[in-house]
């Protein structure tokens, strides 16, 4: 299988090393435009080789799309049109509902499998591609009956041979709750980096940052060429969630300022229950279950 | 040298194994009103014995008070009294505003050193105690004027026996950064568990959830018998850490909303800094330098 990546950073990076790796891919061919991470990406055994737009997309049998959901966008089209009839074509950006769009009534519209796998770290660049990134975790799939099957059925395997379970559903839920679980956490992120920051001693305050700090910040190091258009295209659902994340926060801060001590434990008892959830103590909960498929496709 | 150790949970628990291990101390009397865990912590080799407050006390080289902030201020003027006149009194609260000014004219203040290792998880009990809990973290030490040089002595020597460095501070200042640093990420990690779990569809939220949720909300776990009491005794300072966040996550949300780009990529490159902070790429913020503690002294 040819394999073409567009864009080899963290998410392209990490993709083309595992699939090499399992042998779903034979060749990789890598579109980048940063020079350095071009010469990184060869280096590094991302890619093969490194090849124009043109050349990359011609002779490949899929074609994934990894840049910023902006750059995305605008390549998309490009893309259909140029790959061949038997092409898939996919991407991995983290909002879904303003590419499906852009290529709705596209000829090679069935070429194309909009995709969003759901794993990540707050660094960037073909030096943060890592193995087994995708082990175990969710990869979305949008929309899937404007796709051909056999486009359909690749992506699948694809993620199958990452290591990946699969949910199904529409750009518009894979924006909502996408952003309440992923946009929102960042955005939170940020501005609790800018809010510490905000203090006149910060020397203090961040050499006394502990581990319980750098957890709740850490996404704060996220990169802005990828984050940013993020938030503007997922902007409504993004707004949304922010509302609801400011309401709570308030009733916290609340509780806490009127000294309102049976609320203050409501919350926090109500907060403790993520654990059962996220821990998988909870079967209802429970991650990589063999119904889990099942459970988004009824 | 002889220990006692109120409170045999993650804290008390975890600092206990590190004592021994080195030989720092050479017997640990635990004093936990919890059977569960007082039998837990025997079987896990944290005590060797259990005491009650008086037998646990009496006799003691050094007491560990490592209970949740409410509990201790309730029994820092008990152990003062009970405390032979050799007897060192430390505490490892997060809040030490309460609890100085508890202690403040009893006559065996000078026995007392306030003080808080900035180490923790999300979890607790005698079965979250680690080893190497405090390796390379910070311990504050606060209004260290008001505690005779011997036991001051003493509470460095175990703080270094557990591979910290030392901060010292007043207890308003340890109170306040503390708000910034630790309080803050916790409400913030609460009121993000609680807005999550508002939305309808949690069941595909948490099935979606990936590490960077994850990351974000950890500290949504922690326990609320530790946590409220430091919400309530650090009051004003969590209040006014708060005020500022919110102040901040509105300025974003706005950002986003009514789509200024420009304010966008500015709060974003504000928040990335964190990074070489958090990362110690800035040599005025890098951690466990030798002058390190020569700064928080002058």
């Amino acid at each position: 299988m040819k394999l073409c990546v567009i864009g080899l950073g963290l998410i392209g990076g990490s993709i083309a090393k595992d699939l090499k790796k399992t042998g779903f891919a034979t060749e990789v061919a890598g579109v980048e435009t940063n020079p350095e991470h071009a010469k990184e990406a060869l280096r590094l055994g991302i890619a093969d080789r490194i090849a124009s737009l043109e050349e990359g997309v011609a002779g490949a049998d899929m074609v994934i799309v990894a840049t910023p959901v902006d750059i995305a966008l605008n390549l998309l089209p490009t893309v259909l049109e140029l790959a061949e009839s038997h092409t898939t074509v996919t991407d991995m950006g983290s909002t879904k509902r303003y590419l499906v769009e852009a290529v709705r009534n596209h000829p090679c519209r069935r070429n194309y499998v909009a995709a969003h796998p759901m794993a990540g770290t707050e660094n960037s660049g073909p030096s943060a591609a890592l193995d087994n990134l995708f082990q175990g975790k969710i990869a979305i799939i949008c929309d899937q009956e404007l796709s051909g099957p056999q486009h359909l059925a690749l992506v699948e395997k694809m993620f199958h041979a990452l290591g990946m379970n699969i949910a199904y559903m529409t750009s518009d839920e894979q924006d909502h709750t996408t952003a309440f679980v992923s946009h929102l956490p960042h955005a939170a992120a940020y501005a609790l980096a800018n809010a510490v920051q905000d203090k006149a001693d910060r020397q203090i305050i961040f050499d006394l940052a502990s581990g319980g700090f750098n957890s709740t910040v850490r996404l704060a190091k996220s990169a802005g060429s990828m984050w940013h258009p993020i938030f503007e295209q997922n902007r409504d659902y993004v707004v949304e969630s922010l509302d609801v994340y400011l309401k709570h926060l308030e009733q916290f801060r609340d509780a806490i300022a009127n000294g309102e001590s049976h609320k203050l434990s409501e919350l926090i008892g109500n907060a403790n229950r993520i654990r059962s959830i996220l821990d998988g103590e909870n079967p209802r909960f429970r991650k990589n279950e063999e119904t889990f498929v099942k459970f988004y496709t009824t």
